[in-house]
């Protein structure tokens, strides 16, 4: 949590539960990524968090963007980016979806089927195409493998019939998954992408780009590498597997950019023994969960640090369970991973919950039990 | 999917997704209820689908309401509710939302542990409340056991308490999980509290009511009791254990209620196979997924049902894994319980989602990769 934060809400106790993103985090986890891969050209995941005030920070920086849909391609618009700046990540597009965002300029689309190849030389003829290919997401808490992909073997025939579609085979993608903590899946991904780029080249094929996708983890409880490990470990491979000529490289970071620059202020509804003895288990109830923005939580995943009013006395604590607001029986945020909470911990305190500047003003229900949704500010 | 869901599809043809209620089958399903369980209340609960049109329909019927917020309670305000005839139904509650409720006439108040209890009486004094009592879950669908309710022993001394407290202690609840399926879990429930009856009884304490809570489930894919068969295994459970003076019964369904009464209308994105082969699965993804509305697809928990304009051609079939449109690896809804969809089902098919009424329009977030919420007609 950043001093300006902590300022903001001492100074406005805003009501909670609320969302606070300090944009200048955000602007310095922009400025390393790019000192530690100065190769790379970051293409923002607004999914990660879309607010047009981070967009527009991003802009003046000289971001690309990476867009999941049609509105989040309007978004980056919105916030004055250049349609040459966008790509259109998503494997998954309506014909309608592809034939508007090419007529607002976008010419760089991602695929993983022949389906949706054929769609995008219908819609988008021209166009420059990547293509996703499935790599081993260990060591990612937030796995992707599943859903998305293709095999090398097809991602070269889908190349060559990319170039009989008069599309622009322009490069390929992989996705190590999200909160990567493991330095080694970005090394296993581009040699096995090295031998695709090599084949294709002897086919007539030269591919411009590699996209290695986002992933990039951001610190919650447990401790992570430095982005510069992640860097280098990215630069060894390129230069082992790609030692003739190093494609152009895309990041496509999300967590990374925005998780730290957040924090969400929350208020206690209630600490509760609900079995009455000392011997049970406190349950620490929050007046945000997992239909309030903590989605990530689901299966504990994202395990996030709490801040409380009480850490600084030096009382004692003890292991408890957190769950969310809602009547929902599966709104438990951490009943494995359970949390040292102070023991002075009561109802009405205000906790803060750190790193919830990605994935968590988006997931957030509609209203869900009532709830309306979270109050986001950006400062 | 009803006659006038069907017309209303063919006639307007409302952007996708969308999700469609027929107020007449929510009404006809409170007639049901009433007609199975004429001793029982009915406190609908609004969080399965708090459209005004429903509250307004269930309000003109003489319904009673369960509501998790303060916003639900001013919701069922709104719709022309009698304060009489809300129970704020969430054992978690904001000592500011218990002290607006009060005032707004509420007083029937629910709680599962001492300190909820102590909040109640400080921030509406003299109310009823009733304790809720964790039970089996098993034989849900969506259990609801791990967060909610206390032993009947701490029930007890609660109950106590809350008279001490100058409350009325007015009733015990249970619930059995959600989408319950078996009918012995009312049964065993109504044993254990029955007995917690006769005690506080025998304390001078003559508890009026008891919540049987929601659970009755609705028709997905899998077959399910009849709703008269539940009632009657209540019925005879409150003969055998309530043997001299039958409390007063409050029933909660949510889902029995608006599940039958709604349709999704959703277009298929893509259907690929990502490997290229003939032998990779099919995967179908649509425009509506596990962050547009379909939360309880999370586990494969609830198994929907769904309807192709292919189905009445007596072409093949065969096992899809299904998926929503979103970036997000976990956003699958049925991989295990793979779906039979025609082989000749394609990109830009309009396909139905049954039995989508409960849990559906308010799970949906505020917009995970741009996607905007859901739609929502009320015929």
């Amino acid at each position: 949590m950043t001093p300006k934060i902590t300022r903001f809400l001492t100074e406005q106790v805003p009501a909670t539960p609320c969302l606070i993103v300090d944009l200048d985090v955000v602007e310095q986890h922009y400025h390393d990524l790019h000192k530690a891969l100065p190769d790379g050209k970051i293409f923002y995941a607004i999914k990660a968090n879309p607010a047009p005030a981070i967009l527009k920070r991003l802009v003046s920086l000289g971001s690309c963007f990476d867009a999941a849909s049609l509105q989040e391609v309007q978004m980056c618009l919105d916030a004055g980016a250049d349609p040459k700046h966008i790509s259109y990540g998503n494997t998954l597009k309506k014909p309608s979806a592809i034939t508007e965002a090419y007529a607002k300029g976008i010419n760089l689309f991602v695929f993983d089927s022949l389906e949706e190849l054929e769609k995008i030389a219908q819609h988008a003829p021209g166009s420059r195409v990547f293509c996703r290919l499935a790599v081993e997401n260990e060591g990612a808490d937030w796995p992707l493998s599943r859903k998305f992909g293709t095999t090398t073997a097809h991602a070269h025939t889908l190349m060559l019939r990319a170039k009989e579609l008069n599309l622009i085979p322009y490069g390929l993608s992989f996705h190590v998954g999200s909160q990567q903590t493991g330095i080694a899946a970005y090394q296993h991904a581009i040699r096995a992408v090295s031998t695709l780029f090599n084949d294709l080249c002897h086919e007539g094929i030269d591919l411009q780009m590699l996209n290695l996708g986002g992933g990039f983890p951001t610190h919650y409880r447990e401790k992570i590498p430095p982005i510069y490990d992640f860097a280098k470990a990215i630069d060894d491979a390129l230069t082992e597997y790609f030692p003739h000529k190093r494609p152009e490289i895309f990041l496509e970071p999300g967590r990374y950019m925005v998780g730290q620059a957040g924090t969400v202020s929350t208020e206690v509804i209630l600490v509760s023994r609900r079995g009455g003895a000392e011997t049970d288990p406190r349950w620490v109830y929050l007046d945000i969960g997992r239909f309030g923005g903590l989605a990530e939580t689901e299966g504990e995943a994202i395990r996030y640090q709490f801040r409380t009013p009480h850490d600084q006395t030096g009382g004692s604590t003890s292991p408890c369970i957190v769950a969310g607001p809602s009547c929902d029986g599966i709104d438990i945020l951490y009943e494995k991973n359970r949390v040292a909470f102070p023991d002075a911990l009561k109802s009405g305190d205000r906790i803060e919950i750190l790193a919830t500047g990605a994935y968590v003003s988006t997931y957030c229900s509609v209203g869900f039990n009532g709830f309306p949704p979270l109050e986001e500010y950006y400062i």
